[in-house]
């Protein structure tokens, strides 16, 4: 699975004396460009065709507690995608490898004016490349 | 239903000209603040007793984007409660009707050492206030 | 002078206990869209022309801690304009009087290709409203 | 001078499509972290012994604007340093050497209920660390 790996930030805690919830969802994220620019398609590029990628939906359990000073690690892959729609999946894991949040995200290809566009008819090279890193994705988690 | 409303900050949006998705989770926070606010609940209160309540899972749908200059409304409601855990409901609604999101939260509570405890244990006048809650939230629903 | 007020929210809080220092910079940008939404120069309107408004410089002394359960005020006032840049003061106290912070943030008028813009120019009537907003201000402040 | 060095995030963005001038308080901090964390001076262990360090005030001039895409690099440096109080500057480029940000910040050590305290009698190995630190930016610097 692909890794993202960084220390907490201080102003990413509350009062609470660790990091606040909301937070993980930005990490969600943080992995998640990773993931696509290591796959060559950066989000960036994707904009540039005039295609945006909102997130649809988020689930996630959060299992225990970040501290400042720890480093955190987001496992992630895509588990389904349709040309239209992605799914990710998500762990979290600190630096004593103790399970922080599961869960996943659903994405969707909206065009600029938020419409629903198929990313095969619109950016086919970019389709394609989501293919094979849907393919890959099943060969190693066999 | 209980409702907590605001405008949209300039600072909540990303570059794709909508709010960021995690200020949802952030805004459910709030609504939720005011909720127990209103209940005579204040965290502030709880937390004098020693006792944190961290947000144990989310579980949200976007359903539409929310713009600078929109002013949305959270409408939430307690959905179960059980002494040591309890799960709210959220939906979110612009100033024209159009639902942006819908979801649920989990909480737990738990010591200053982050160990689970029971309301009606450790701060009984609370729970008991949690229970008329519950009770109230059901004969609102009917 | 004009006045925007509201309470703490818990997730602006760090692990100090207190509110984190950079959120008093959203703080002002919240109360600058206030005041400027109450002057009839809606910053919507002005993105509308095509015109951005960046913050272009921030000076600001943080004189007293702010709390989870506090409700604060900013005081601000438009302290210069120039048609290209305009210049704020901001005082921000909490419920009991006590300052919290008090500062400045100089703007810029640009278009949407970030090249600088000269309001008169390009608009007008927005010109004339910030015209009478500093001199209304300078009589307010007598 | 000592250099901290990350990508944009989507999520500090707005939709100006440029990143919010507010995070760049932030990745101050993040900096200057690092930067202590490096001289041995990890924020985690001065809390440790009942020592906290906020930050008393912000001057900075936003000069060029940040984009998501870009990789910013954080140049700092102590430029005084009391016992009571210290003082960082702060140089921000991006990966074209263009200057997004320049400016300073102050800080004071405070104890864990906000009173002032002089580190040279309460943790006084970090005091030396400090002095050192300072003396061998006076070097750098010639």
């Amino acid at each position: 699975m692909f890794e993202y790996s960084r220390a907490v930030y201080y102003y990413e805690t509350d009062k609470m004396g660790v990091v606040h919830h909301s937070n993980f969802i930005r990490w969600m994220e943080e992995a998640r460009d990773s993931f696509f620019n290591a796959a060559d398609l950066a989000y960036t590029v994707t904009e540039g065709h005039g295609v945006l990628c909102p997130v649809t939906d988020v689930d996630v359990k959060f299992r225990h507690f970040a501290a400042y000073g720890d480093v955190f690690t987001v496992r992630l892959e895509m588990i389904k995608y349709t040309g239209v729609r992605f799914r990710m999946f998500y762990s979290i894991v600190n630096q004593d490898g103790a399970v922080l949040m599961e869960g996943e995200s659903g994405h969707a290809f909206v065009s600029t004016d938020y419409k629903p566009v198929a990313l095969p008819k619109v950016i086919p090279e970019r389709h394609e490349l989501m293919l094979k890193l849907m393919q890959k994705e099943k060969i190693g988690s066999e």
